[in-house]
């Protein structure tokens, strides 16, 4: 039996059990859809690998990639270009890692889970190597091996993650990063608060639909841990059950923290009442939420739940400043599960898009995920002086080595899902290419073909995207047809006439006119003026 | 003993038996060269992997591997993007396709030596994959997997090959390629000459130096074979001892044909009078070439070879059209490795940069192939049928499935050392940001920290790139010398009394002034309407 034969049983016992239990109808659903999940991974019947004939070759990409045709790429492209302007408007340089990492590098930077994750090349008895699984890693480790401690990047890059595929949430196995990160030591908060900025400006200029920055502090939920007389030991398995709060309801929560990661009741209680302050008090702001725990009792005599809560009032002071709008929320059950966070972190989820949602037959589970986080990231300041300790083989003994850093990373997959659904249902059609001017005869009788050669390749070394038909039988109706269906503006006709006197027609597509009208003359200056400008640019 | 000092023993060996050969020096300089070049990657004396200390970890990129900082990767922008530029002004559109390919899908399509170099994932007992060798095997697979027959299309990506680097004449493991392709059936000859042209137009734009872009045809190769009465069976390591012309002497390759690849010395004779037509008639242009085949009483009697002529001339025909420059010429002893080509093949080559090349410690086969290749590429008819009919299981009967292709393959990493040292030698900086803006306080007695965050909030919005100091004590004068250090020329500037009137003061950083003169306020209107025309574009 496969690994995911064994997991569909597994998750079918275990709904039988909750049935059997009259477990609350909300948990046996979300089990049910992921059954179903499972099993919409099965290979069709009879049509698996092994029942294949061994001779004959499977035409598909690799479990968990795809392709992106023209008109895809040129949807992402949209995305690459929006988020890369934001991101140098902010100062930042582009950085290049490779996609390939040292597997030492990568190792215990992930928690648990994410270790397991990472792709191994074959080892073939030289270094151990593997596929990057973030950003963040490879960025800490070219700081570290380079001893830069300065530096405003960003970088766009496909990392790698042997996860379970759910193609219809944008989750795949090859995705699209794109990372913005600060390192140096500058004004507490104020690169929290630019960062807060950035996400906020590109979900903005986007316009996906409402959304919402929820930011969080490690410090925090540190001092709740130590108010609640909860073990540190716990604080990841604990963490990882509380960030479920967005999905899942807090009787949930609680139920998983008491009966499956065996917290005593008491201590998930206290729990409880500080992580769920937002959610008990939707009529409060996040200033007075902060405001909230300096006035609790137990909460305003623990250090780090303090110092967590003026750096956060002070990050949204400086955000008022440079003018976060009010999407950025203080979510105190966020809790993120990569190990290397140390301050700061948030996380941005789209909350209403602006446009009817695709009916796409998948569970509520995938349903919700569909619309989820879209940017996340925060403040890792120990990352690089790990990285220096670990390579000068003597024990961490100070911070000496830090180098402070903070970072946020955009999901392009989900963002692309969104975006293309979204030009779908307002009808918009995106050029797959940028041809601006085609080169045609004027009548089917002549094809001139050596002479549309000689225009495009002039129109060519003038740097104008333009295109012709290499074909020996073209009629000019087709080719017009052809500009109509591609949204190529402008024509260039040559027939023999044109030819002996030395001239071309210019055709408007959408009119159809031939002669030069004034606002053909118009869309030529502005094609030529622009190409020019491009070139000196 | 590792692999490579097994390779080092092999060489030193072969050095040493041509010594007692007495062979020509130029022979034993290369091997000698290629001695020295294995010895470069042994690790320094103990210093390699076994020898440190178990629990220290390497501060490094992967073999073959490297990182690009902010000034390295603005460089290759420009490079990505002039390529770009061009491949959409072809009216290509940009797909792209996963970094892993099946296994199955890259076997057998890189001649016995690629194949050895494809970087496979760790077998983890699901599907067996491998990172991409080349872009053009996955367009194969994308267009035979969709059934797509007709696109013109480009990708730039990186590519894998598990080869032994040279990382001064630009060989990595990890690469970047600039792919463009048309596929579909147009007039024969026609995208050939536009392909050709591509490469013209993009090296002419580099302005690198003098070029020369090299054009033959299969056919051509195949039907000198059948003249000289060499076996088809050898073609592919014929071929590859023909293709080193470019780099050694025909005595040379003469000797390693009849010595290690043991052809018949009157074959090889009759195969060097063909492919060695260019070297043995320089006085010739491309057509005159093809002439002298036409003329030949052996070549105008097969049938393979006036056909490649006919097309070759029909080629230049329509690049001539198009406007290819002398550039293009026709070089009969090109043959290029890849097993998957079926018609014009070409390769584009650096003669003679246009500045001094940066002096670096190599070999000098590392020195001609640094201002080697920059660009190849050629007609594939056959791969996409290949693929359907490997799909279909069934034995290839016919060419009914085939899906006519050509494509050219710009290598990135020659052009970026080529660029980065032209730059360079012409002590032209390239900015590694784009900011435009920075946003300064007036005097270090009042650092205004919140004013400044409000002002440069309302330039990031006006999506203008802007910098500011989130320091708490900085002086004016850094941040100008900051600005003149990194080539931002305009500085926003807040102190007390602005703030009082409502007012900033714009300074020029070149002129240190701070009154709008009429240059400030033309490059203040260049800023302000460029963004604009952003925005809005």
């Amino acid at each position: 039996m496969s690994e995911l034969e064994l997991q569909i049983t597994e998750v079918g016992n275990e709904i039988r059990q909750l049935k059997l239990d009259k477990a609350e109808p909300s948990i046996i659903k979300e089990r049910v859809a992921v059954l179903n999940a499972l099993k919409a991974q099965l290979p069709p019947a009879g049509g698996d690998d092994k029942s294949k004939p061994p001779g004959r070759m499977q035409l598909k990409t690799v479990k968990g990639t795809r392709d992106f045709d023209t008109k895809e790429s040129a949807v992402r492209n949209i995305l690459f270009d929006l988020i890369t302007r934001v991101f140098e408007n902010h100062g930042a340089g582009q950085i290049n890692t490779p996609s390939l990492e040292l597997r030492d590098i990568l190792m215990g930077k992930y928690g648990e889970e994410g270790g397991k994750l990472i792709y191994d090349l074959k080892d073939e008895g030289g270094e151990r190597a593997s596929l990057r699984y973030d950003l963040t890693v490879p960025f800490a480790r070219f700081l570290a091996q380079r001893k830069v401690n300065t530096i405003k990047k960003y970088q766009i890059a496909n990392v790698y993650r042997r996860d379970q595929p759910y193609m219809t949430k944008g989750r795949y196995r090859e995705f699209a990063q794109c990372d913005f990160d600060i390192a140096g030591a500058y004004v507490s908060m104020s690169c929290e608060a630019e960062c807060v900025l950035i996400i906020d400006e590109v979900l903005s200029q986007l316009a996906l639909g409402t959304y919402e920055i929820r930011t969080n502090h490690r410090g925090l939920l540190e001092g709740i841990f130590e108010v609640a007389g909860a073990p540190q030991s716990e604080f990841k398995v604990v963490c990882s059950s509380i960030d479920k709060l967005d999905k899942c309801s807090w009787a949930d929560v609680r139920e998983e923290l008491i009966s499956v990661k065996l917290v005593d009741a008491k201590v998930v209680d206290v729990l409880g009442e500080y992580v769920r302050v937002r959610e008990l008090n939707p009529q409060m702001n996040k200033v007075q939420l902060l405001e909230w725990f300096e006035r609790d009792e137990r909460a305003s005599k623990n250090k780090k739940i303090m110092d967590a809560v003026g750096e956060m009032k002070l990050m949204f002071e400086y955000g008022n400043a440079m003018g976060v709008s009010e999407s950025a929320v203080f979510e105190p059950s966020l809790a993120r599960g990569l190990d290397y966070y140390t301050g700061v972190i948030y996380e941005a989820i789209i909350l209403e898009p602006s446009f009817k949602l695709a009916q796409v037959e998948c569970s509520e589970e995938e349903q919700n995920a569909r619309i989820g986080s879209v940017a996340a990231g925060g403040r890792y300041d120990k990352l690089v002086g790990d990285f220096i300790h670990a390579a000068s083989g003597k024990k961490k003994a100070s911070s000496k080595n830090d180098v402070p850093c903070i970072g946020i990373s955009f999901g392009v997959e989900r963002l692309f899902t969104l975006l293309e659904q979204k030009l779908a249902a307002e009808d918009k059609k995106v050029n797959s290419k940028k041809t601006q001017v085609f080169v045609s005869n004027a009548h089917a009788s002549s094809q001139l073909l050596l002479e549309r050669m000689k225009v495009i390749g002039t129109l060519w070394k003038a740097q104008i995207c333009a295109e012709y038909a290499p074909k020996n039988k073209v009629q000019p109706l087709t080719q017009i047809r052809d500009c109509e269906e591609e949204n190529i503006p402008l024509m260039v006709v040559i027939g023999d006439d044109e030819l002996k006197n030395g001239t071309v027609q210019i055709r408007n597509v959408l009119t159809r006119e031939n002669t030069v009208s004034f606002e053909d003359l118009f869309k030529l200056l502005i094609l030529f003026l622009g190409n020019q400008k491009r070139r000196n640019g």
